[in-house]
C-alpha cells in the first residue's frame, strides 16, 4: 500500500526553490505516491497542521512549468530551529502523530544547513522510535555554503543576476568619464560566494569590477581606501564588489561601525545592512570622488526573471534524487551535486549523511583569490563559469513574468 | 555635396538611449549623409573635439544590434550646460568652428529637459549667426517628464524592470508570513511616473504593492506610519513605493530628516538619498514589525536585460524620425511620440518646437492618483500598461548578456 509524500520549503527563498518542489513532487508522483502534501511555511506550520495537497495544487504540465519559474518559496517558509528531542520531546511527539495522520511515509525538507539540522533531528528521533518514515534533505541557498555538494541549487541565479548587474553598472558608472566610486553590497554574511560572482562579469565586452571583498578576508579600512585611492590613478571609475558580512581583524562587522541598529533572529543571526554605505561615506570624506552605494538586497535571491537555466534545472534534479533515494530506502541524508568535469560541464547527485551538512557552512577557499586579496582567480571563474550557462524564459503576460501563487 | 551629421547623448544613462543612436545613425546613412560622427561625453567632449567616426564604429548590422541592446550611453554623457550665447559667445563661436572643420549639416542631441536647452539655444545661436545646421533633439529619460511627448524613450523599460522586480519583491516578502513592511525607494526627484509604475505589478498572480508615495503628493510621515499601520492589520507583509523625491509640506526633501541622508563630503559633493531607509527606521520604531529599505538605485535605468521592447523600439523610431526631419529642413525641434490609441496601443511620432520642452517638467497628473493617495487609478495604468509590453532578448555569451563598448 503506497504511502503519502510531504514537502516544505525553509530558510531564505532562492530563485530556483520552486524548481526543487516541482522535482520532489513530480519524481513522487512517478513513483507512486498517493499523494503529495506541501507544508505551508515548513516545519512550524505543519505543526499548526497548515498544509496543502498539491496533486489539487499543480494537476498539470502548465503549473508545473509557471512554478519552476516562480521565485521565493511557493509553500511559504519559516526560520523554525527544531529543540534538542532529549529536552522536548512533545514537539517531536505532536509532529510524527501529524505524519501518522496524513499517513506520510517520505519527508521531504528544501532548505540550507539550519534546515538540514531538521532532518537531521527528525531522522535521527524517527529511528529511535522505530519509524519507517524516510527524511530527506534538499539543498538550496543562494550563499552556496553547504559542504559536501559541489554548489548549491540557487546559486547559480544568484550568481547570473549578480554578474549581469554589475556588468550594467559597469556601464553606467563610466558613462560621465569623470571620478566616481561605486560599491555594490552583495549577500554573504561568512561566504564569499555571491560576492566572488561580481568577477563573472568581466570579459571582452566589459571590464570587469575593480576590487572583491570577500568575508574570509580580513578587512582593513584604511588599507582598502589606499587601495581605492591607487587604482583611481588608472580608471576615473571604480566599481567595488563589497559582501555585507566583510569583517575587521578583531571580528567585529565592517557595518557595526555605522550606526544603523542590527536585528537579530530565532537563529541569532544579526541583520547585517549598510557595509556598501559606511564605506562610500568613508571614500567620499578621504577622497576627492564621488561615490555611490548600491545594496542589491533580496533583489538578488527572487530575481527569476533572468534565472540559469542551468541552475533550474539542477534544482529540479536534486528534488527528484530526493524522492527516488526515498523511495528506495534512504534516510537522513541530502542530495548533493557531484561535478564529473567542467568543461564540458557535468554533474551529477549523489546522498550523503546530512550530519556532513547540518549547520556547517563552507567558506571561499583562499587559493582562489589573488594574492592583492581584490580579485578571483581562474579557478573560481572556472567553477563557478558553467552555473551561470543559459536562460529559461518566463513566460510574459502583459509584459510582465507570470508567476504560481498559492 | 552631402554634408555629415554628428550624434551626442547627455544626461542620465536609459536602458535604450543606444537605440535612439542607432536610429539617428541607420536613419542618417539612409538619407545620404557621408559621416556620422559621435561626440564623446556630448557637447563637453565636442568642445575638447573629442568625438568618434560611427561608420567605422558601426560597420554592420550586428553591431547595430549589439548597439540597441547595450545600456548606458555607448558615447558617453555629460550633464554641461551651454552659457548664455549673450554674455560668453565665445564657446559658441568655438562650437560652430568644430562643426564646420566637420563639415556638419546636421546635428542631433539625445537627452531629457537640460539637453533640449542645449538644443534651443543652439539651434536660436545658428538662426542669429546665419548658420545652416540643422539641430534636432531626440528624447530620453526615464523619469518621462518632459512636455509634448506622450511618454519619454527610456520610462517603459524602467518602468518594465520596477514592475518586475516589485513583483519578484512582493513575492519574497510574503514568504515567512510574519508581520514585514519592504519599502522600496525609486527615482524621481519631482516626477512620480517611475514610482507609480509600481502599480503595473497588481495581476492575478499578485496582489501588488499596498502604497504609492509620488513627490506630486505632500508627504505626512505620521499619517504615513498610521496608513502602515491600519494596512497591516489586515495583511502581514506590507510592501511601498516611494519616491526618492518624496517632499514633506513645507517643501524640504522627507530624506533630509535622516541623519546621514543629506551628506556632503569635504569637497562639496552632495548624496540625496535615504527616503526608504528614513521610513523603514521610522516605521520600525513606531510599530511591532520587521522593515526592510530597498534603494532600486541606478539598476532601474541601466536594467538593458529586462528591457521592454516597445521601448526599445520607439526609442529607435524617435532617432530616425529626427534624422528624417532634419534633411527635410526642421531645426530647433523635438520628435515627440504622440499616441493614437490605448488599445490595440498606436503611437507616431511628430516634432515640436524644442522651446515647448526646454528646463520644463511634467507631473503625474492628481486625477490619476486614487483619492486616498495610495494607489494610481485606471487611467494610469491604461496609459503606462502597453509601453512594458514585449521583450528583446539579450545575445548571451558565456551567460552573460552581450554589451558594444566604445
Amino acid at each position: 500500500m503506497a504511502k503519502n509524500a510531504i514537502v516544505g520549503q525553509s530558510g531564505g527563498p532562492t530563485a530556483v526553490i520552486n524548481a526543487s518542489l516541482a522535482g520532489v513532487f513530480q519524481a513522487c508522483q512517478k513513483r507512486g505516491a498517493t499523494r503529495v502534501y506541501g507544508m505551508c511555511n515548513g516545519v512550524q506550520g505543519l505543526l499548526e497542521e497548515r498544509y496543502v495537497d498539491l496533486n489539487e495544487k499543480l494537476p498539470g504540465t502548465m503549473e508545473v512549468e509557471l512554478l519552476k519559474r516562480t521565485p521565493s518559496s511557493y509553500l511559504g517558509s519559516c526560520r523554525y530551529k527544531l529543540p534538542d528531542p532529549a529536552k522536548d520531546p512533545a514537539v517531536y511527539e505532536k509532529l510524527f502523530a501529524i505524519l501518522k495522520k496524513l499517513d506520510i511515509g517520505y519527508f521531504f525538507y528544501i532548505g540550507g544547513n539550519d534546515s538540514m539540522d531538521t532532518i537531521c533531528k527528525l531522522a535521527d528521533y524517527a529511528e529511535t522510535v522505530g519509524s519507517d518514515i524516510r527524511f530527506m534533505g534538499v539543498p538550496k541557498t543562494i550563499d552556496n555554503d553547504l559542504m559536501v555538494t559541489d554548489h548549491t541549487p540557487g546559486y547559480g541565479s544568484a550568481a547570473k543576476y549578480i554578474s549581469i548587474v554589475m556588468k550594467e553598472l559597469v556601464r553606467d558608472a563610466t558613462v560621465y568619464g569623470t571620478k566616481y566610486v561605486t560599491i555594490v553590497e552583495i549577500m554573504g554574511r561568512n561566504a564569499g560566494w555571491l560576492t566572488a560572482a561580481a568577477a563573472l562579469s568581466r570579459a571582452s565586452d566589459c571590464e570587469g569590477v575593480d576590487m572583491i571583498c570577500l568575508p574570509e578576508v580580513p578587512f582593513h579600512v584604511d588599507r582598502f581606501i589606499e587601495k581605492v585611492a591607487r587604482m583611481q590613478k588608472d580608471s576615473a571609475s571604480i566599481v567595488i564588489a563589497v559582501s555585507e558580512g566583510i569583517k575587521l581583524p578583531d571580528g567585529r562587522y565592517v557595518c557595526e561601525l555605522s550606526n544603523d541598529a542590527h536585528f537579530v533572529d530565532a537563529f541569532g543571526h544579526q541583520s547585517l545592512t549598510g557595509t556598501s554605505r559606511y564605506l562610500a561615506n568613508q571614500v567620499a570624506m578621504n577622497l576627492d570622488t564621488k561615490t555611490r552605494s548600491i545594496e542589491l538586497s533580496t533583489l538578488q535571491r527572487c530575481a527569476a526573471h533572468m534565472a540559469s537555466r542551468t541552475d533550474i534545472t539542477e534544482a529540479y534534479q536534486v528534488g527528484g534524487a530526493a524522492a527516488k533515494a526515498a523511495f528506495e530506502g534512504h534516510t537522513g541524508e541530502m542530495i548533493a551535486l557531484k561535478r564529473i568535469s567542467n568543461d564540458p560541464y557535468q554533474c551529477t547527485t549523489e546522498p550523503h549523511d546530512v550530519h556532513e551538512v547540518a549547520n556547517l557552512e563552507k567558506k571561499v577557499p583562499l587559493e582562489w583569490v589573488n594574492d592583492d586579496f581584490t580579485d578571483m582567480k581562474q579557478e573560481f571563474l572556472d567553477y563557478a563559469r558553467p552555473l551561470v550557462q543559459a536562460e529559461l524564459s518566463p513566460l510574459f503576460i502583459d509584459g510582465l513574468p507570470r508567476h504560481l501563487v498559492l
